[in-house]
């Protein structure tokens, strides 16, 4: 972005909604170098990270959340089954819905995942006062609120 | 989001990272339904709001930004080529370097695309006074200077 040079560059760059999809960008950047080292590309870190936190998910929860369609969600679920990493599992109600869960085999990979996550997430707040990282929630919160459709 | 159950979640829900990543998804998926009656879908308004910005981007710089591979993004350029939205010109100096640029025919468009986006983020900060909206950007923008890699 440094490189960008625009007449109408600073007017996006306070754009809250440009500014906050620049720093998610950045945030998945940063977390793709420190995982590579462990042979996952981001797809793959991204669907574990989501399964750490929210086991059990269905398969459009998930497509959901990770904001890919059912069908590229369903891939990358096939990808990391192969490995072993994954496995579904039929809901105990409703018999038509998988949901998905970490193996055994993938909790030593899941743990590195979350330990990179947090290590990333606290250095990136660390210039940041207790009451900055308060508001900044709170803002965030409330321009949420106005984004979800009921 | 609101149908996840976990024991993570809350704790997931606090996580900076993660908050922001969320709205950055909440802000897309509100601006995919709204551009959807103009026949587009992301990648291509996307990339039509990068050039009503940042004029006659080098291709590498688009794909940056746009975080994409160089492949997808020179796809995305050729669809929107032959459909006349686009045109690639050679840079004055380094005739190896495409430049992109919106053609005349793409302007009706990206000028409504940049009404339904200022409108969007004018009702997604609706509800935060001036000093919220201050607030953020600054915060936002020391948390980007954390993630920069120089």
């Amino acid at each position: 972005m440094k490189t960008f040079k625009s007449k109408h560059g600073e007017e996006l760059l306070s754009n809250p909604a440009f500014q906050i999809t620049e720093v998610a960008r950045l945030y998945r950047q940063n977390f793709d170098r420190k995982v590579k080292a462990l042979g996952l590309d981001r797809s793959q870190w991204w669907l574990i990270s989501f399964l750490v936190y929210f086991e059990n998910s269905t398969q459009q929860e998930l497509a959901e959340v990770m904001d890919i369609g059912k069908a590229g969600l369903g891939k990358l679920v096939d990808r990391l089954e192969v490995q072993g990493l994954v496995q579904r599992v039929p809901d105990a109600v409703d018999r038509r819905l998988n949901r998905v869960r970490l193996t055994p085999k993938a909790r030593p990979l899941a743990n590195e995942i979350r330990r990179v996550s947090e290590a990333t997430v606290a250095a990136s707040v660390a210039t940041l006062t207790a009451a900055e990282i308060a508001s900044l929630h709170k803002i965030l919160d409330k321009i949420k609120q106005t984004l979800i459709v009921p």
